[in-house]
């Protein structure tokens, strides 16, 4: 896509600082980390989300998030990180084209996961809700 | 592991809302959810976290995850999802048993993504460390 941000880092057109490339895929530092080291798999070909993205696409980004997050591990002395896949503006996601994100994690880093309320179910809510997924999937 | 919250569901030794099964993986509906519909997928072979999972498991896991997120965006009305794997404790992990979070997102449901500082690289400082993760890979 042309005006996407994302496709422009791919052709060349905006610099990134690489982490790794291939002919599929191009994992790269995110420019406004949550932490050091945070990194970020996108396919090279333009999907707006990982919900629109072939299956063996995301199998390749899949299996490179396991083998970039140890390497980012490694690397940063991070002991853990979170593995984040943002589908829609609603999520979130900012630049419409996939992309997986790998952020470091460390202790006392500051970062909480999903300030909000949780939600509650009613009496037999959960039920139903699972029986109704369960007969769409 | 039989102390494992996730190895027992597995078992059916806990009860859980099932919204899919079959011989390599379960999904069910968290507990805890952060809006209606959070599911989880769990391997029904315990690994501590993904970056443990052999690869060929988180392969049936990613496929399974878009397929899942897509019957739980239809049936829940939500416009998009968060997919979110977490890696360790200091990742905010709390359960030790590999599993991925689809959560479906609303506008205005009060959720944010990663409260805390972010972070700045000083001059030269992401060059230096997209070279030493991709030197790792």
């Amino acid at each position: 896509m042309s005006n996407c941000l994302f496709c422009k880092i791919v052709k060349g057109e905006i610099p990134c600082h690489k982490v790794y490339e291939d002919d599929k895929i191009l994992a790269f530092l995110d420019i406004n980390p949550i932490n050091i080291g945070h990194t970020l798999i996108i396919p090279k070909e333009h999907y707006e989300s990982t919900l629109e993205t072939p299956d063996e696409l995301i199998i390749y980004i899949a299996t490179a998030a396991k083998k970039i997050a140890k390497a980012v591990l490694e690397i940063t002395g991070a002991k853990g990180c979170n593995i984040g896949i943002n589908n829609g503006g609603v999520s979130g996601q900012i630049i419409l084209h996939t992309h997986w994100h790998i952020m470091p994690r460390f202790r006392g880093d500051g970062h909480e996961l999903w300030k909000g309320n949780d939600t509650m179910y009613g009496e037999g809510e959960a039920e139903k809700l699972a029986e109704k997924i369960k007969n769409k999937i």
